[in-house]
């Protein structure tokens, strides 16, 4: 079994890597790894193992993909992508990476004709900024940056390839995934994850949003579970899915940090400093109902309390 | 002013070409029409004026594009596309054209730096086939051909260069438009079009639906009244609408053909045999509720009546 990862060496991919990793080892007849192909811009975050075959570079430079597939793949889990800011500001490199680079990935999947499962990492910034008093596996796209557009297009792309038999694939809208490392990413919500671990060690944090302000979020380990899933899952006519996020009072997420790392006083670390933008844009998440995402085995965190446990366990 | 139309010679193009010309003659204020370049492959049916420029070439051929935009474009109808049947029986072609075809021409007119109108057709195509029991504005694309998923991309890319200044655009869902030429095009829908126009004449029609299907259509001005509109809209938030549709029983439309042409005992002209993959795809259509497009300004026919005689004038 050939495995490749795009954007492999960032949070997420990275940590989707020491899980494969895993898997190889403690199933090894359902995950009869043979290479893991971890394709990124620089690879200094992936583990030494004798299965993994970092490739420096990037999935959208056909040499590059050409290298990374010559044994054709198994299974794809296609991470990468230029994020909103850097789409936003560089909208050629967010076209040529997110649009065409995934077409070249899918065209060259197609080309080998052998039906590769494929997982893309779509996000919640199809839906753009919230809209709707709930969002539900029905809910339409309207994308309000150009990287939730490409997010949207690498989704139709996707279903399209897969009902012609070409790979089998399904996307997974991803929401806020935490804790995130603490440098800087270029997001805004990076406040997030950075609110999670100054609270968790106790040190007091300004939060750009009210404490009744909501978010969408999962912990890392949620989310790799949920990409390990989709992997493994029958594609029917449905292939594109949100991850259910728990969504998350900002206030009730500063509590339960509390009571998980026994933080004393949480309500005089926290200060809320409200940013309009920051409020409407990144706290401002309606309720979800997704039982279509639900029946196809998708799981949010168990509780608020496991998410916190989990998100800065970093697994 | 210059307008641009891609598949300028087909039918829908053709009548939307007669219209302009119609309009700069009678509204010279409102239409100041300096120039009206129509690109079609052919450009047999469009009629000879001095203010029409016919182009013979594939809009997607950028040295077509580039002289058809060497004088900029003040307000661009893309209409031309591969059509579903080809779509699917030459997926490179389809993307080649309707993609990146597509992406081409936005890219041009981005450059242009002038934010020109720009309107495009897409089409009920991106519903897939009927799945839901009511069909509104909000109702989320599910395409099932890749000619549907490839308008779904389109309208993404149109509303994200609107939302970045880059052109002024809006995208239409068109139903069924009724009544098409007699020479087959490809599309199985091409029966509604036959329909009417043997009935109309007192002919016998073996119709591949039963009596009670339901379908949604749009008489041939009706849709250039739209598309007209469209281009006259102000271009808010939202971007992409479905043409308003009459829902229509095809026993119900075989009475209106037989009431306005007072033409005898339709009921006996009228054979239903219903094959079971057209009635699905093509019979099965859902109601609407469009308060949003019809706030917008767009409109059905009036009656069914109306369209019928509206489908059979050719205006």
């Amino acid at each position: 079994m050939h495995i490749l990862v795009t954007g492999a060496n960032g949070f997420i991919g990275a940590a989707l890597c020491r899980r494969l990793l895993e898997l190889a080892e403690q199933q090894p007849q359902r995950w009869p790894l043979e290479r893991l192909t971890a394709v990124d811009l620089s690879t200094g975050a992936l583990p030494t193992h004798p299965l993994l075959c970092p490739m420096q570079g990037s999935f959208a430079d056909s040499a590059v993909l050409a290298t990374a597939l010559a044994t054709p793949a198994d299974l794809v889990f296609h991470l990468a992508s230029v994020p909103s800011g850097r789409s936003e500001s560089d909208p050629a490199l967010g076209m040529a990476v997110n649009v065409q680079g995934t077409l070249q990935l899918l065209d060259r999947l197609k080309a080998a004709g052998t039906a590769p499962r494929l997982v893309f990492a779509s996000s919640i910034a199809v839906y753009g900024r919230p809209q709707s008093l709930l969002v539900t596996d029905e809910t339409a796209p309207a994308p309000t940056l150009s990287y939730g557009a490409h997010k949207v297009i690498g989704e139709v792309l996707v279903d399209d390839y897969t009902r012609r038999g070409w790979v089998r694939g399904c996307s997974l809208r991803l929401p806020g995934i935490v804790a995130r490392p603490p440098e800087p990413n270029g997001a805004v919500s990076i406040f997030l994850s950075n609110l999670l671990r100054e609270l968790a060690a106790g040190r007091p944090f300004i939060c750009p949003t009210s404490a009744t302000a909501t978010t969408w979020l999962m912990s890392l380990g949620r989310c790799i579970d949920n990409l390990v899933h989709a992997a493994q899952l029958d594609v029917g006519p449905r292939r594109t899915f949100l991850l259910p996020p728990l969504r998350v009072p900002l206030g009730a997420l500063a509590e339960a940090i509390g009571a998980e790392f026994a933080v004393a006083d949480v309500g005089k670390l926290m200060s809320w400093q409200p940013d309009p933008w920051v409020e409407f844009n990144f706290g401002s998440y309606p309720p979800v109902s997704l039982p279509v995402a639900e029946a196809a085995g998708f799981r949010s965190d168990d509780s608020l309390r496991a998410l916190v446990r989990a998100a800065l366990d970093g697994s």
